[in-house]
């Protein structure tokens, strides 16, 4: 750093004291410091920018890598068939959400000033003139694209193995274009009619909706519009049998659900504290160890023991209930438990968290009851996870929101959680989250899978389905542990002549109509 | 960043200088100036926290990364029969972890004031008035659970394939619980008898153990934990034939191998240069680029060239022993070097850690040959691997640690490394830690797993082990690839009448006794 | 952090302002106020170095990644019978590429003063006397080393499945330690002759290339190093059948290749904005929000776009030219996005990354075309990726660059993007760099490829690549998913006495010549 210009020499400052009883030498007195303290207050306003955009950044990296760990859970969970089709998915998540939240949907979502449903300011549309202003630097595009393509991830679980690609495409766009932006509009936004951080201050019931890191606005998003994907489609071919029997699909790898379990965790580090957008932020002058960067801390600790009771109690209850003990089951109710915490991580205490989990595990096991009741087949019990625990993450918050960390990371004295004292007018506010989330879903992506069905656009036929879509539509299977299926240790006049149904060869399927 | 407090504007300086020499205004300039001060005073210390939080945080978020690296290296390690047993207790070792850190392992280790044994201040279980001072955010429990989980990890390597579930949470609360935290507090914490940061200055031999990022306290722990479960169990069936041959019993997948090295490698990087706990901190003025930042990147320096030096010794010497290039080996030695200069990296050279790196190797290849020649069967060569490498390590430190970075490190005057000419009582103290961790972990540990199978509580049944533990106990095999095992590919009348042994059904197993 | 330094009591600094009349005194008070503003210059200082190196260390720890997600990638996109051998290699580059970086490579590429060739300074080799100035620490080192193992790893996916393990070792080792550093040397140390960044600011064209992030200096050396040793040893049997028709050797896990790919997509986030090395720096006091954590951030949002709109273009022109939505390809299409937006990632507009990916993607598919044509066989398309993408994005930057970023990344008024106004200067530097480095890699890397295969050491035997490397070389198959191949469920007597050919015996291979 150059420091030239926030030191001084003394000799040079002694002559402008010494005379400063002259009104003209004081005044080159005090021009003189108070320049060192423009300096100083640019270095450190230079600083706070610094450690807040790496923050920011670093943190937008992990929430990145969840998407990797989707990938992974959701390759793991479908047949081996399936695999090149989901994580082809998963890759296009990413990809095609970059561009759409590029173009309009980060305007859509921030977009200021707005008319609290949704952005429409011109200079927000693909970055035009951005940054213009501290706290929206590029490090908050990322960091909310980086959440907007995790909305469609969880969607993409619900419907796995049996929906056409276009179908994906088309749901995928809309969803990480418009659908998801809104909502992160109204909650998130300065302007948003329903935000608790409203720079007018008219907050809903005086409060507004706490949805710290997005169990409403992002996994409930993600799993009511799975829902509807799921629903319209229907179970896949052989989930119940004639009697109407439930029988497990089982995933082809275990190894893969846990590694892409261990990554989504790992990536919520970034997504639940890293919600805090700043880490550089004093709170209360008198406890000067105190600030944003403990209540980040804290907020790793509460993400940390929900999720982790959610798992214990899911790997105890499934004992009980199902007589082994089974990993899938637990990470499921691990996830659970995140999904639940990330809404009140923010502002609850520890034991709180624990609390929240506990229930998460119970929430999650209460739906994929009722999913097996209905026959409601989702392969990765994705409207059960995200959307339900979810929903319970909202309730949570109303409740168990306390006094001082919700003054503290919502500035001003406001409602807090019912059995904290702080009255109901923050659970009625998440309760109105909870209503507005599933109507705004529903009336957005319902019609559109029931229109892509009507169109015959949304399911595959039977016999893609029983062949496994790597197959019929992505080249081929997706491993090839066999060598002996490997055409170069065949003779050479065997490998010329023939193209074998389970050969991996690079004939091109002919091209089909999706 | 609010910059009113920090700036200053000239006219309404001067005016209180000009005047100064009265003796009013000269405390109202002075006040004026003062009050400057104390704001940048203030935002230089929150700053300071910001930076030394996100630094900490983001290295626990490394140190977590490794649980994911320690379940895919065990799983890859492990015949495909186990997989999901092996995989689930590593997820658990975090889950379980996490709430038997929270409620009494933090306490247990961290706690201050304390009696030097073990820490047992009321005010941190369940983090119940936390954070009350600097230097013990939310971050630094979030660090220290994540390094807790390791330990535990450790030892579930050298048991696996043929041990119940019961046992495995049996051990593992205990070890998390209470016979790790122990061994952190005597080495790391203030209090600690053997503690080279013990805050009043009363040190073991003048010295205190020097075990920075923990060669001894996690390493050797879990590796020596691991030590007499294996023994205690014995060998997995057809480890050694009838004429106690050694017989490969190969893990199952040589990817998950490599890829659990790579994210463990990945993780080291927040495991030993986070444990410098900051970074924000200047060690010497004249020199004003170097700092506890330098000495953050040299520790990833000398952990790298450790770990690759272990990694080429042992794929060199591996060719000339067993004839051929061998990647889990190379992986193997490659984790060796890490375990080892996790005790001295902060205080040696970078040449020193290829020294540390080509013996660890050695040290690895020895064990191993002992342990072969013992009948002694480690599914992961765990206990060599941590416990041999790692005493290793401890001896290491008190043969090259240098003068100018024990100083600096841990601050003030004191015995450094024989070697470098510190003298012989930081060995003495490397020995005595050796010592006492070998004893403390074998007068816990080795009670536990004789009462666990004096119980029947500790090994699977024969069947069970031939059969595999996740087909008797977890609810079926890890992998599905072979599609025609498929029921949804079967006839609809096969599907729904039979339950072959080989299919992935649902029924659930009958409860068993564990 | 201790505050007295910088905090001052009014009344003490009252009595000296109150007699500053007087010169002793108002020296004296000019000391007092001048130590203080010492105090705060030293401290701001202590914290830029904290930041930026927190900043540089953890973007060094994700380009570490990309070692992982290379890892993953090969592997899976080799047949299973070579994993075990691509795998190795991929640990090796970043093991042996420690050890010669650490001696000589970092001193060829940084070492200062030198000859504008190559650096030789002594005090670089072995790190002998490291750090010696500001902007030159551990983290620079370990950073710098991350790049150098990724340009060996891209030439092990060209030569992949068919080379001597021994060759592998010895052209990696020269490429590391010597070819690698030389390139790097002159384009971004600040003596190289066609350095941007050059001190004497005598620049190539009053320009110098600019290469921000290396699709040059990392991706074009080591594309077209493996081009030249996939030429050499010509393409894998089966790769061509008789009549000369292509035929795709697939590799055996669509999975791993996935997961390989998006560990490179997070790691890349180390490697384009880490590549500022630091991040607390003011670009414009005008607009104070705005600095070179901004721009930062806009790398990572160029990078992004170029990456994600080069999987789209991918999917969409595969999907027309070859029936069937790839998700392999789409992977690769990505990767060539973000190589050829490294070069530029900080000067252009996020609008210029998604023509840079656009174009990317044809680059990558008319090279495969020639590829094919040509009979070229490169088992991860690492020349035509990172060889033929490296170029086009070395010319995007010529072309795209723009004034505004140019000048704010690389200091002063100086030529910038022929499309944007900026006259043809960069272009030509640029040109100037593309028939450099495959002029350098060339008359390098393709005598030794040749002379490796003049002495047979080069291309392994038919016999072994038809059985696979793992089996003949590395001590057996990668996998093992059928446990009736596990000799601990055979019955007793079986097992002792036989060593069948698909057992996973540790009974060694006899020592070969290689």
């Amino acid at each position: 750093m150059d420091t030239a210009t926030t030191t001084c020499a003394a000799g040079d400052l002694a002559v402008l004291l010494s005379s400063s009883s002259n009104s003209t030498s004081s005044l080159a007195a005090a021009t003189f410091l108070c320049s060192k303290f423009t300096n100083i207050s640019n270095k450190l306003s230079d600083t706070t920018y610094a450690v807040d955009n790496t923050y920011l950044l670093f943190s937008a990296y992990l929430v990145f890598a969840m998407q990797l760990g989707f990938a992974m859970l959701c390759a793991g969970s479908v047949r081996a068939k399936n695999t090149m089709n989901i994580m082809l998915t998963n890759v296009l998540d990413a990809a095609a959400g970059a561009i759409s939240y590029y173009l309009f949907g980060f305007a859509f979502a921030f977009g200021t000033p707005s008319n609290g449903f949704i952005g429409r300011h011109h200079s927000f549309f693909a970055l035009s003139s951005y940054p213009e202003r501290s706290g929206a630097d590029f490090s908050f595009f990322l960091y909310q694209w980086a959440f907007a393509i995790a909305a469609a991830g969880i969607t993409s679980g619900s419907i796995a193995e049996r929906t056409q690609f276009v179908a994906y495409l088309i749901y995928s766009s809309f969803l990480t274009g418009f659908v998801y932006p809104t909502v992160s509009h109204w909650f998130w936004s300065s302007d948003g009619w329903a935000s608790a951080t409203r720079s007018d201050n008219n907050l809903l019931f005086g409060s507004g909706a706490i949805d710290f890191a997005g169990s409403g606005v992002v996994h409930m998003v993600g799993g009511i519009a799975g829902l509807w994907g799921a629903l319209v489609e229907g179970p896949r071919i052989g989930r119940f049998d004639r009697s109407g029997r439930s029988v497990a699909l089982r995933g082809h790898s275990a190894s893969l659900v846990v590694l892409g379990t261990f990554l989504l965790w790992f990536g919520w580090y970034g997504f639940n504290p890293g919600s805090f957008l700043t880490i550089l932020k004093s709170y209360d002058r008198s406890r000067p160890y105190y600030g944003q960067w403990s209540a980040v801390g804290r907020t790793a600790v509460t993400t940390t023991l929900s999720g982790c009771t959610a798992a214990l109690t899911t790997l105890f209850s499934k004992r009980l209930l199902a007589g082994h003990w089974n990993v899938t089951d637990v990470c499921n109710g691990l996830l659970g438990g995140f999904a639940a915490i990330t809404s009140g991580c923010a502002v609850v205490e520890p034991w709180a968290a624990i609390v929240c989990g506990f229930m998460a595990s119970w929430v999650l096991i209460g739906f994929n009851w009722l999913a097996k009741k209905f026959k409601y087949d989702d392969p990765l019990e994705a409207a059960q996870l995200h959307g339900g625990c979810g929903a319970w993450g909202l309730i949570f918050t109303g409740l168990f929101a306390t006094k001082e960390y919700v003054n503290e990371v919502y500035s001003g004295d406001r409602p807090y959680g019912l059995l904290m004292g702080g009255g109901g007018k923050l659970l009625a506010a998440q309760i109105v989250q909870i209503i507005v989330i599933v109507g705004w879903v529903t009336v957005t992506m319902g019609p559109l899978f029931y229109g892509l069905h009507k169109m015959n656009l949304l399911r595959i036929s039977t016999e893609d389905e029983m062949a496994g879509m790597d197959m019929t539509r992505h080249g081929g299977f997706a491993y090839a542990y066999n060598d002996e299926d490997d055409v170069s240790t065949k003779p050479w006049g065997q490998m010329a002549g023939k193209v074998e149904p389970t050969s991996r060869s690079s004939t091109p399927t002919p091209p089909s109509t999706v």
